[in-house]
């Protein structure tokens, strides 16, 4: 048996315009999308779309989570993906995780933290 | 409209007894009391057990979320929690419910990590 491994946990905060914003089902798509091409493996998933403004989104992983909350009356996103290294490093593909959300919202990130864990 | 207020995001790490780490429905439960202690807003969950060893879980809130991976394995658990200060500060929530977690599991702390985003 191999020993735990940390992975990389990434949370971001980004600005960008109310459009996407306000798109559950484009996000819903986007992560599809995301885990596929990354080869990730999808357990579950939520996706509340709130009927005032925004939405939250969790996809959970065999490799753990990604998940975003929608603020379109204030511009702002806040993201997160953490992805284990059970099997092997998925560092790089939990930034590209991350690259690939900020650039479907046209995103400027406000703020990214790595925290390895 | 009052501005966006960053809220508390605790990243922890803790090693525990391999039985709470494999009681899928143990930690339903206990989130669902944490959330209805805490007056917190369920919009979604996901509750998977993997087939070989441990679950993933997360429950999405109005607040935003939380998160728990184990790894009974290891005797090791990663969890987070997020919840927003939109309409009040939240942080005091935030570790409450980690504190609870924690208590659930009968966790020894790895490492903890705040975040405020």
């Amino acid at each position: 048996m191999t020993a735990y491994t940390p992975g990389l946990h990434i949370l971001a905060v980004f600005d960008a315009e109310p459009a996407p914003l306000q798109d559950c089902n484009a996000c819903r798509n986007l992560f599809d999308g995301i885990v596929r091409t990354l080869g990730l493996s999808k357990v579950g998933e939520v996706y509340h779309a709130f009927p005032e403004a925004g939405f939250t989104a969790t996809v959970c992983l065999t490799e753990s989570h990604a998940s975003i909350h929608t603020w379109p009356e204030f511009g702002r996103a806040t993201f997160d993906v953490f992805l284990s290294n059970y099997q092997q490093d998925n560092s790089s593909k939990a930034r590209q995780f991350y690259d690939a959300v900020l650039q479907h919202f046209g995103g400027t990130a406000i703020t990214v933290t790595e925290v390895f864990r």
